[in-house]
């Protein structure tokens, strides 16, 4: 239960519109202390939840108007954090906006920190914790895929598979505890056949899950690519022709920055992030021996390799790893001019082959929080396995079980979160949110 | 009255919440189109004006969730346009928002021109047009002063400092045309004296209102001042500490960006802009004679003249305009040491005491377009002073009073404006405004 009310803006500085969200007990006393109906003397204090309300932000000490704005009121529980709340959206400037916030905290309010909406969302049973991250990862979502991932774990997928495979285990596990209990009349109620079955395919379940996150990651941060050569095949060239298409495009989005994510391509709303491209850029300063050290390390480290020759120039000699894809071009022929852009929607086209397939109705993984989790819970159910096939005693077993929960239970959060683990994650929210 | 409905995204992309904006006369039936109420099968064409609406935007043709959203209801003429209108509140992604407004689009909706809500508005008779400029200048505000200017704008004042005028021209003209009526009687129902004395009472009120732009617009854009003096004694020095200390206190507010107002301070809410500071930070590349001739340039554009020296070095010689002011600094005595801030705060204060005073009840004009209009009903109304003086006919000092007061109404705006005027007034607004 929070006791004090938060406020901070909710939107980027520079647009027409700012938005100012405040939560908390006093929410709306703090709100209607420094806001004037225009319409009529009615207070906020006696409004409706979900009603709108149009006045000025006058600062209460020397009677000044801050700007016309729009408020919107909503009632504990229904509102995002689940408490009293008021959203104030004026003006995007952020003279205005800091203003604003500034005569909120003298009326009582305290700056939010980062994700802290979310957080009390969370505390208060409106979302779970793989919802309120999922939040964060669909404001940063920048294409398709990434949108898609971010809104199926927002929606509940990822804890709904995890609260199956939970019910799964609890059900195990209370067999197992009734058989303790009656364990003086030798009745054995779990067939531990059965519970082998049973946990083997709990085990093959958090397997995949973990291993989605292979293709989770790749969604989210963009499946790496590698383009390797000899020098002056044209590799620089060929990345500049990939980068400066996607740029034609991605600027349509207005406002879209590309600085921060520099070396990256949307393909059909699929990222591509390519590897060590200061290596590509500097091919030709670099010592030959360094050159070739730098590419086999970019190989190694992506999905997929694009073997970049020209005529008369062999491939380089990699060996892929079973994961990898390869695909092969030889540049500066009529059917292929990395600087033309000719044979260009080919390759794109063979990068979208290559790219991992995830299917529409399958929960990936995507937080390496869940990863770690994930691993741990296996480690759990094979031991419980392995404790099964060796036939050890019910108890042992069964505190197996119990930790294997309360691994899978920790995505989810709950009771057992600790403060540490609340403040981890959401420290990387923005501040608003 | 318009046909086309738009959208436009009202928010700057990066933040926690997004806000998209729908105006015409599909706004709602559009809206609705990509909605789904939470809780209930309620369409938005039933919503009651001012409410608020939690839901989720679905692609129609795949059903697939874009994002939970909240969504905004407004009828006209209640709202900011006086048009229907639709308020989407949406997170910030540039995905999400970018895929809502293609969805609207696809629904009928017309992506906005730059200033199209606010043209709306003016053209539904929401605002006049210097109110309607003042919008802009409200959002780009950035301190205490610009804020001050822009708000009172706004709220009318302008206009209604105009509009008296008007009034009073109006006055004259009504009874200098009632006289013409009865001309062959030989009646004379406007004392000419009368209207002499009423005519420079306007006439003083334009000038002062032409002049008062000056201020304005050193408000709006900062007041200019020129840091001059000999080579080393520490001009460089003084404008980096100046502005050192300004980006200290200006990064407190959230996302404030310096890159576009580099060499500009605020002190107490007051803008000052520092010219020709390439001038001043290369005054070591610059030929001696090359840089006497800038900081003359440089002085005389200037309102305020900061003359720097150090012991043994005179004070350059310049002759101040009867506008400008003059503050003497000597640098690198025990008083006063730029490198070390040690009498900076003296030196704002001093800044402060020369920056042009406007009176909190003073109407300021701080567009050009304004200026210029002013300048012109100016050349009428002496015109029209000149007419009274030298007894010329009431029918042609009717004439020079008809002009007068289109040029003052030209600023307010109405069945006047021609399409050129308004076009190019909303073409510098920012989209979603």
């Amino acid at each position: 239960m929070t006791t004090h009310t938060i406020c901070a803006t909710a939107t980027a500085p520079g647009g027409a519109i700012g938005i100012i969200r405040i939560s908390g007990p006093q929410a709306i006393q703090h709100a209607d202390s420094v806001f004037r109906n225009a319409k009529s003397n009615i207070s906020l204090l006696d409004a409706e939840g979900y009603t709108v309300h149009y006045g000025r932000i006058v600062s209460p000490h020397d009677n000044q108007t801050i700007d016309d704005v729009l408020v919107t009121v909503f009632h504990a529980p229904h509102s995002y954090t689940g408490e009293d709340s008021v959203e104030i959206s004026c003006h995007g400037s952020a003279y205005i906006m800091h203003t604003i916030i500034q005569l909120l905290i003298n009326a009582g309010c305290t700056p939010a920190e980062p994700g802290e909406y979310t957080k009390r969302a969370y505390l208060n049973g409106k979302l779970d914790l793989t919802q309120a991250e999922a939040v964060a990862d669909l404001i940063a979502s920048q294409n398709e895929a990434q949108h898609k991932v971010a809104m199926q774990q927002m929606r509940g997928k990822v804890s709904m598979r995890l609260k199956e495979l939970r019910d799964k285990l609890l059900h195990i596990t209370s067999l197992l505890e009734l058989e303790l209990d009656f364990s003086e009349e030798d009745v054995e109620f779990a067939d531990r056949q059965q519970l082998l079955t049973l946990s083997r395919e709990i085990k093959a379940e958090i397997e995949r899950l973990s291993k989605s996150f292979a293709t989770g990651n790749a969604i989210k941060n963009g499946i790496p690519v590698a383009i390797i050569g000899a020098p002056n095949v044209g590799k620089s060239t060929l990345l500049n022709t990939l980068l400066d298409d996607d740029r034609a495009i991605v600027s349509d989005i207005q406002g879209t920055t590309r600085d921060i994510i520099e070396d990256t391509v949307t393909i059909n709303g699929i990222l591509f992030r390519f590897i060590d491209t200061a290596g590509i850029r500097h091919t030709t300063d670099t010592i030959e021996q360094l050159g070739i050290e730098r590419s086999r390390n970019a190989a190694s480290a992506a999905d997929i390799i694009i073997l970049l020759n020209e005529p008369g120039v062999p491939f380089a000699d990699i060996t892929p790893q079973p994961h990898q894809h390869i695909i092969k071009i030889t540049n500066k022929t009529p059917e292929f001019q990395a600087i033309n852009g000719i044979g260009i929607d080919h390759l794109r086209q063979q990068l979208l082959d290559a790219a991992p397939k995830a299917q529409a109705s399958t929960v990936l993984i995507t937080n390496i929080r869940h990863k770690q989790a994930l691993d741990k819970a296996l480690i759990d159910i094979q031991r419980t396995e392995e404790a099964l096939v060796m036939s050890v005693s019910g108890d042992l077993v069964a505190e197996d079980l119990r930790q294997c929960i309360a691994h899978l239970s920790s995505i989810i959060g709950g009771s057992i979160s600790a403060d540490d683990v609340l403040g981890n994650i959401f420290q990387h929210f923005c501040i608003g949110k």
